[in-house]
């Protein structure tokens, strides 16, 4: 049996909810949680806000834990090995996206927390194919944000072929943001960042930013016409998008890791003028994920998290909910 | 003297104007016209819809001519020999982008009809690294419109990487869209017209689409989601655009080379599910321009044009306004 935490309506407490997970499957894994971060996703499934929830619910899908049981035919992890598992837990294998290394763009890829019970657990299982070692180097207290907000961010600067010659902006500070700007330092970028929040200007300097823009200043935004050939918006915000278009230089990006709450809208010509694109991405690849751990041990890029226990998980969901996290909530084995 | 025909004011016919340019400067250049392709713009200019026209106005920037004078420092050219000049007749040659071999991007490039004289004349004049010489295999005849309707769809070609793997979408068969088919086809690329005159399909089809989508037919368009790695859109009419982001496969890419009337309006989660780009792009610079008329040359890629003789250009005028050229206009020295 597994020990979970489950919510059994939408919006509902989560409550301690044991389940039989069956025999385990040949190519999966069963992971020992140490530490499961939560997502802001975690929260939208749990108000069943996209239409996808199955009751009992458990939630999370930023585990780190070690591997307490190899499917049969599992020959590329090890009993006891330290590893993590992010929003996806399992994808085809043979469509044209998992066989070019796309797995995270198989329409088939199957979310750790949709139609299967998550990380807030003692135990949690995936297909080996979408767990991913932990290197030397990572501190598994404060990695499991890594495994969905890190690499959410992590996908496009590999994606799009970020170079530590551009000029780049981060919008909005928080449990996205703030990991860019730690990947993006670490990556040589010279970077802004955009905050509505006045108050968080030193952080953003500490963990890279450059400059510091108050998005909600017009003038600031006027006076960096022109100037970036990447934006990231991390933020759940509908904003002025054409300032920021505005922003891009000739062949700038503005990229989209948030969903924003009503549809952009933009005249065509500013983009003609300029050759600029708009995008949007999901979360990376096993392979990224890979490459991001790596980058991330390597160049000490962590994200800023604050630790509650599994029986505070309620409490850290309101926290969630209502309050302003900086920037992670982590959920660690007492 | 130059012999041009002018618009006196917007919307005004073409008449017999003379004037004089003044001493060729050091890097200028003097091309003796024998075609002149008449573009869109130059009826949009001709009534003063971007509000940036002078009058009298000389409209073309689809020249086909010989150089009849060359400035003191001009080393690439030679007297007599046949070149093309295009949307842009200079640029500051010193800004990032000029250095780069984006002189398209350069914020100082010179329109040809904006702020001078353009083509619809007996001749004209421009800075040499604008001047781009025609090779052999090039019908002198039909080659105006390549430098600027003919650039516009073959430099995203080029920008955006596109492969001759890629399947990809023409939307609207006009101008750009017939050129685009035929610089496509010639790629290699597996290429789908969309068009809202079925009966377009058959030229369609000989220009080098291998599918025919008439964009009316809301079910058509259903049935090809998921389906393409690149998205021209070359109509200047608002159609309906997540219907065609539907149409994108993952990592897939909606540009856009012509004016739409309204502001794109776009969901950001379709994209980020299937990490998908907008984009749009002007003009190529004089590298691609040269690249583009080298291959064109090489692959026989030859725009459709119908011919009038500069006394008739009030009356080539009028069809591009109230008809439908099939698909190019080209006016031509008796």
């Amino acid at each position: 049996m597994i020990k979970a935490y489950a919510a059994h309506e939408p919006g509902g407490q989560l409550q301690p909810f044991e389940y039989d997970p069956g025999t385990l499957g040949d190519e999966e894994v069963e992971i020992k949680v140490e530490y499961c971060g939560i997502c802001h996703s975690d929260l939208s499934m749990l108000d069943n806000e996209w239409g996808m929830t199955d009751y009992p619910f458990v939630p999370g899908h930023e585990v780190v834990g070690t591997i307490a049981a190899l499917g049969d035919k599992v020959t590329t992890l090890n009993l006891g090995q330290r590893v993590g598992l992010g929003w996806f837990s399992g994808s085809c294998m043979t469509c044209e996206w998992c066989m070019s290394g796309n797995h995270n763009l198989c329409s088939n890829a199957e979310g750790t927390i949709v139609s299967r019970h998550g990380g807030f657990a003692d135990k949690v299982r995936a297909d080996y194919s979408w767990v991913v070692p932990l290197p030397d180097g990572i501190n598994p207290a404060t990695a499991g944000p890594l495994f969905c907000g890190g690499i959410t961010v992590f996908n496009p600067i590999v994606q799009f072929d970020i170079k530590p010659s551009d000029r780049v902006g981060v919008i909005g500070i928080g449990g996205l943001g703030h990991i860019a700007l730690g990947f993006l330092q670490a990556w040589g970028c010279e970077i802004t960042a955009f905050s509505s929040s006045p108050d968080k200007e030193a952080e953003a300097r500490e963990l890279g930013a450059t400059h510091f823009i108050n998005s909600g200043d017009v003038n600031a935004l006027e006076s960096v016409q022109n100037s970036f050939d990447f934006i990231l918006a991390t933020a759940n915000a509908d904003l002025d998008w054409n300032a920021y278009i505005a922003a891009l230089r000739p062949k700038g990006r503005l990229h989209f890791v948030g969903v924003i709450p009503n549809p952009l809208s933009t005249p065509i010509f500013p983009l003609i003028l300029g050759q600029k694109s708009i995008s949007a991405s999901p979360v990376g690849s096993p392979a990224t994920i890979s490459q991001m751990i790596n980058f991330a041990a390597r160049q000490g890029v962590e994200p800023i998290t604050e630790t509650f226990s599994f029986e505070q998980v309620n409490e850290a969901m309101e926290k969630l909910r209502h309050g302003k996290p900086r920037y992670r909530l982590v959920l660690k084995h007492s």
